[in-house]
């Protein structure tokens, strides 16, 4: 996984504009939220099912890049203070501490516009339709019924107690659309999947968007700041309804293995088992971070 | 004009997601940011350019819809405390302040995903890599080097005093590169216009642009709050640079109609000498809000 981790560095570096560029500050601020470090999930998602699918890894550099953008700019915002209100972010001081709010925003927004030029201007499939449909499913898992409406969701529910059921709708939105989003756009630079298996691939991306988040939830109660790089206990400081909260660490541990086992069924489905994406689950599952 | 006023309405209102439709803070928030009047210049540029060209209205819908929907999310950022910290806007309260900041914040973000939705989610043209070159075009339009770059080149700018130069370097980014692009991705829903009538239309937009934002300048200097519906005298208060703070009051009008003059000449080279262009023009100049 190693190259792969060096490949989207790479292609995230060579995408975003240099930093001599004007507005220079705010292209400093944007090569500030995104190369920053970050574990890359959503990039190694996107390659793990681009290899499945036989696909050109140049293509996939660009998907990769694109999913990293748009994860990249949702915690700028996020972390913003009329959102979260967090000072910490990697390791680092977030984008609106390091640089100001005004320009915080306009780096989100200025990335999110980078994403889909990524996915435009280069050549991502040999049928252009495709290609458009690509791009397609990238703005609806990012837009008010994906990701962002998955935002506005947890906003309404601060402060209120979540049934599992309600609490899944959630993150099926804010951090599901995405990271499925990142599997199938990986998988569609290549042809080298029948319907059928892409079908068990988002399957196994639905599975493992879901595991992300409910081991994000136990982190979050169970680590330190230092060790994950973002301020830790701020669920339960800031009242949201998490994983832990509904169903407690132990039980919340549990349930991500059985989603993690949920995915990797998925896999079996698939050319060499799920390759990489296999690891991937385990890494979701076993992080620290 | 009237029934394409009528048709953008209607375009808008389809392409926005029902109220109704969970999150519904999201999506009120997000009709009442998109629906609450506005001029709709960038979509009737859209129009008038896409005639020229013989596209189908259809085709144009989507695209006016497209520049008008990244048009209201920079309104709603913009305005936003961090940035110019306006609470009215068309008449009306802004954004954050009719629902709330993350709100706002999520509003925008959602629109410009629902924009690039709107592009590649319905057929724009015949040759889907056309359609690829136009979404590219928005996408580079609204980011860091286009839009969203202008808007950071102006927040740099507060308190300085700039040359006209300078001052048509920030806003041939902050406004002009949008409506530039309404018309370039208006035309290219057709076929009817050869390469270099389109390079005779885009001189219009750049000029059309411009002048666009000078007449702006003007009106924000000498028009009351009630005739604008967003807050007059802004620009002095903020100690902005203007075209009005760089030439005086006198000799920006008589840039504008200048530069309404050069677009006009930009358009004898084009079917129908630019045909509802040719109104706009006159009405981007002659407006009085």
């Amino acid at each position: 996984m190693l190259d792969r981790q060096d490949r989207i560095e790479k292609a995230l570096d060579a995408a975003l504009p240099a930093p001599a560029i004007a507005p220079v500050r705010l292209h400093t601020a944007m090569r500030y939220a995104v190369l920053g470090g970050g574990k890359r999930v959503r990039p190694l998602l996107a390659y793990g099912a681009g290899e499945l699918a036989c696909a050109q890894t140049e293509r996939v550099d660009s998907v990769a890049a694109a999913v990293e953008m748009i994860h990249a700019y949702s915690l700028v915002h996020d972390d913003m203070p009329a959102m979260d209100d967090d000072v910490l972010r990697r390791g680092r001081p977030t984008v609106h501490v390091e640089f100001d709010q005004a320009t915080a925003l306009l780096v989100g927004d200025s990335l999110q516009s980078l994403a889909f030029q990524m996915l435009s201007g280069h050549q991502l499939a040999d049928d252009a339709r495709r290609q458009l449909e690509m791009i397609e499913l990238l703005a609806r898992a990012s837009g008010s019924r994906g990701m962002a409406g998955g935002q506005a969701i947890d906003l309404e529910s601060t402060a209120k107690s979540l049934a599992v059921p309600e609490l899944e709708f959630m993150h099926i939105h804010k951090t599901g659309a995405l990271i499925r989003a990142s599997v199938a756009l990986g998988a569609r630079c290549g042809t080298g999947l029948s319907d059928t298996q892409l079908d068990q691939l988002d399957h196994f991306g639905k599975f493992i968007g879901l595991a992300f988040q409910v081991v994000d939830d136990v982190l979050d109660a169970d680590s330190s700041t230092a060790t994950l790089g973002k301020t830790a206990g701020k669920d339960a400081r800031n009242n949201k309804p998490t994983y832990v909260s509904a169903l407690g660490l132990e039980r919340a541990r549990e349930l991500a293995g059985e989603l993690r086992d949920n995915a990797l069924r998925a896999l079996n489905f698939l050319p060499q088992e799920g390759g990489h994406l296999r690891q991937l689950a385990e890494f979701i599952v076993l992080r620290k971070f």
